[in-house]
């Protein structure tokens, strides 16, 4: 099945328009034409092999919406015309305990990526969503309301879920509070989600100037990390925190913000270690420092519905196929609210 | 109330003997005729004023058995004769989020401790139970079973419950597999009581020759922390690991142990930090670090009952009061099969 796209070709060169195979569609599988796609942090990583994993060429994408085009014969939780979502993952083991439980992105033998993953019916490897079209197993195929402003949908299938499963594994509840570290693609969603679950929600931030936003998105209050009287007032006050800052920093004043048995959910991974954590608050307030990847098929529906509900969708910024370079420049320089999304139906000026 | 005990006068002198008074029998106390008192290292370092809190004089002692001299008025729970112990707290405020949990070991005011702890009723600092009788609370003393050997209980009261507390917060089931990091007195009732709730239990040492004793303990297997391919072995593997190492060490080879969702619990402070833990199996595999303080008076009253009908005591080496600085220094040599603990009613030879 003949598709166009958008691929790095090595990691140094910028990605270009690539025509590529995707497999023919199986019994179990949908195939999507693609409205929208996002553009995650991990793209750009991925795309200049940051991590050392790419192999090129490489087509990113994994915050993916459209309509379903036509299902294989087993298919039938979906039709043609459905609206539909595929995420970070598009297939795993599916018989480990963790598989057994609807936990597939914690598979023991490692779920298969959406893109650069291992491609099992043509070998290979998985091409992501900057592309016309794709074939999915339908169990990795979610449904997205028709309510919602699809283009500003597309984040929620990664940045949305990476928030929604640790406030749903945790347990948050209405009238608890939420530390939310860091404004940006995951953390402005952990600010919209926390809040429309009921919680109050407090953004931390190293920048005063993020503040009106952060109230606008829900917070309740909004705390300069670096003003240590601020922190002060926080202390022994939260229930959870979402850490979502990357970069390397010192856990301790979080810890301190804390209420007894609190858990700091660390989301992202940075390129060096943080500083360690001074382990008397842990023992003496039994606080967790834990962290979590993504969300589950299952939690990416109910994610999607409870959107629908409320009305939630990200921030974004849409731009043209021929526009993501740029947008990798400008999220380098964070000047994205809150995330670029791809406009797959946008001709070239 | 005239007391004898045993105290250090300084941080730099031996403890001697010394007569104090404790505060009259209130209406809601309990006074103890001490029999037995453990030695834990907290007594060590507060007798030397190593973590720079101590008051002096400071009368160690807070693992402590014996029986019901005389009850306040308003005491029903307990009558004289009756055989009972006293932990690490002896109060708390009662009324925070915590203590209404039935948490007080997390009380939000501070516990108070059995010694060097705030007296409430006659001011100046509570006295532990290296010494011939307490009057404690009656909210803070439980129930000893007369089956088991007093003298092997008394650390049950402070290394007993600290290893109980997390396995039952953790929720720790038959045929799940439970780590012990360290087989001292802590980690050596950490083995006994895991195994007791029918856990399968991994005991992780850097001394090879503590393995048959691990094994009698009731340990499954014994891994060599330094040998890499005996931790290669046990690869995502455990449930739950319960340091018990306070001295700094690298945790990452006991992440990599754990399943996903599993839990990392320190249940000791290290005077410098851990080194900083890797995140990327923390998010990868939802783990957690976390940490835990002794335990509740609840929970100690069930692992005292636990332990009666599992004939669970620790490994002791019962000395008389005035071999307790021997104690001390052999203790910091390592030289204790599993816990000293003093003989109160043993005469000077
Ligand atoms: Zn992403
Ligand atoms: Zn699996
Ligand atoms: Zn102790
Ligand atoms: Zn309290």
């Amino acid at each position: 099945m003949q598709v166009t796209g958008l691929a790095a070709k090595s990691a140094t060169t910028p990605l270009e328009p690539f025509e590529f195979q995707r497999r023919e569609l199986q019994s179990g599988d949908v195939h999507i034409d693609i409205h929208y796609c996002g553009v995650c942090h991990s793209d750009l990583h991925m795309a200049r092999n940051e991590w050392g994993v790419s192999q090129f060429p490489l087509v990113p994408g994994h915050e993916i919406v459209g309509r379903v085009i036509s299902t294989g014969s087993d298919v039938t939780a979906f039709k043609a015309g459905d609206l539909v979502g595929v995420g970070v993952m598009v297939d795993s083991c599916g018989h480990c305990s963790q598989c057994n439980q609807g936990e597939e992105q914690y598979c023991e033998a490692g779920y298969t990526a959406t893109y650069n993953g291992d491609e099992k019916v043509i070998g290979g490897k998985t091409f992501g969503g900057y592309a016309d079209s794709i074939v999915v197993d339908s169990k990795f195929v979610v449904t997205v309301p028709e309510s919602l402003e699809l283009s500003a949908v597309a984040p929620l299938l990664c940045a949305g879920v990476t928030t929604w499963s640790p406030l749903k594994h945790w347990n948050v509840q209405p009238g608890q509070k939420v530390g939310v570290i860091g404004l940006g693609g995951l953390g402005h969603m952990a600010v919209k989600l926390a809040h429309a679950m009921g919680a109050e929600v407090v953004l931390f931030t190293t920048s005063p100037s993020k503040g009106s936003d952060a109230l606008r998105l829900g917070a309740s209050k909004v705390v300069v990390s670096k003003d240590a009287a601020q922190m002060a007032a926080e202390v022994s006050s939260l229930d959870i925190i979402l850490d979502c800052v990357a970069a390397p920093h010192d856990l301790d004043p979080y810890l301190n913000t804390l209420k007894a048995n609190g858990h700091l959910v660390l989301v992202g991974i940075p390129d060096a270690p943080h500083t360690s954590p001074d382990v008397a608050p842990i023992v003496f307030r039994r606080l967790s420092i834990s962290g979590t990847s993504i969300g589950s098929i299952r939690e990416t529906q109910e994610m999607l519905h409870f959107c629908g509900q409320h009305n939630i969708v990200s921030d974004v910024e849409v731009i043209r196929l021929d526009e993501v370079e740029t947008a990798f420049e400008r999220m380098l320089k964070g000047e994205v609210k809150y995330r670029f999304v791809i406009d797959m139906k946008a001709a070239r000026p």
